[in-house]
């Protein structure tokens, strides 16, 4: 039972100490966001890590100037796909059936059932989803993150278009959705180390229809 | 180093074999997903549990009459809240506060602003932000299962206002965002099951900006 001791002993820092996260366990971090499981199996999004020091002290200010941005070790910037599109799908899936040794025609008629079902909701539901895609990994990031005993913490107050700008993800047919500094807490300056873990109770939480 | 070595067990049962998951390894699955971070805290979703069998089968056709909904042991519908509102956000962090010990007027800055930020977007970015908040709930539900060797699906492919109309979510301002059915894979009937797993490499998803 250690995912709830992990998930116990995570929290947002606010503070980070500027320490460095050790290859070995940002490897880790990662390599659980890529196994992260997505709709049919498109993982419609790139990962950033960005160490960079101009860089984060660039996207700090338009991430409400918070410190965790520039503290931080690494910033995993969650970028998801600008929408979807036939070329996009095969691509993955052309390289999805060589890997299993597959004839390259076996997923041509889910290929076809897909787009046909993605193409009219269009590029706001495009993106949209693929952001819930790239939220699934983030989620495997911040586990892998609290099982190594890295902090990390889930940001949304960021404006994407300026983050974009600075990280050139137009031109990479990406947006940022959510940012992920990684790093170590200082304990000792963090105003939200001490509190109480609040979380709905399970009552609130859960429905069940028996 | 457990969670990547769950993130390989684990695949989308594709058939399950009706066996009924332990109370334990529920809760313990449902547990993970209340304790998942969320924006701001809200957790701005609610959990459905269903185990009813004639409810089930009324999901099924709904749902690309796909097998696992009838065949899991109980299948999580994850519901995100149909809209936030001033009232909604006040709840919860008057919730907070009181768990917390603290004066009941010590968020009205940060419930003030981040309303005004919220409102102006309107319901349909909503529903798609409550909506994210819950898939990282669904992720941490996938890790517990994994851990626990419980088979879990994701799938996002069923009519949202048909599941909504038979579970009466509309009248708890919830609208269904993602299934997930729990159970135990039938392994001689599933296709998937010994289908190599397929994702990215580290080179195509991840981008480092040193």
């Amino acid at each position: 039972m250690e995912l709830l001791n992990w998930l116990n002993w995570r929290y947002a820092a606010k503070k980070m100490n500027g320490q460095t996260v050790p290859q070995d366990k940002l490897d880790y971090i990662l390599e659980a966001a890529r196994l992260a499981p997505t709709s049919s199996g498109l993982q419609p999004f790139q990962i950033l890590v960005v160490s960079n020091k101009e860089i984060l002290a660039q996207i700090r200010p338009h991430a409400m100037n918070q410190s965790q941005v520039t503290d931080c070790s690494h910033l995993l910037v969650f970028a998801a796909w600008d929408g979807y599109s036939l070329e996009r799908i095969e691509t993955v899936f052309d390289q999805m059936l060589a890997e299993r040794g597959l004839p390259a025609n076996t997923m041509d008629d889910y290929k076809k059932l897909l787009w046909g079902v993605y193409e009219p909701l269009g590029q706001a539901w495009h993106i949209n989803h693929a952001a819930r895609q790239a939220y699934i990994a983030a989620s495997m990031a911040m586990v892998a993150a609290a099982e190594v005993q890295v902090d990390a913490t889930p940001m949304e107050g960021f404006i994407p278009a300026e983050v974009d700008t600075i990280l050139d993800l137009p031109n990479k047919g990406l947006r940022s959705v959510l940012l992920l500094p990684l790093g170590f807490r200082d304990a000792a300056n963090d105003w939200n180390v001490n509190l109480k873990k609040f979380r709905k109770s399970k009552e609130q939480l859960i429905i069940e229809v028996k």
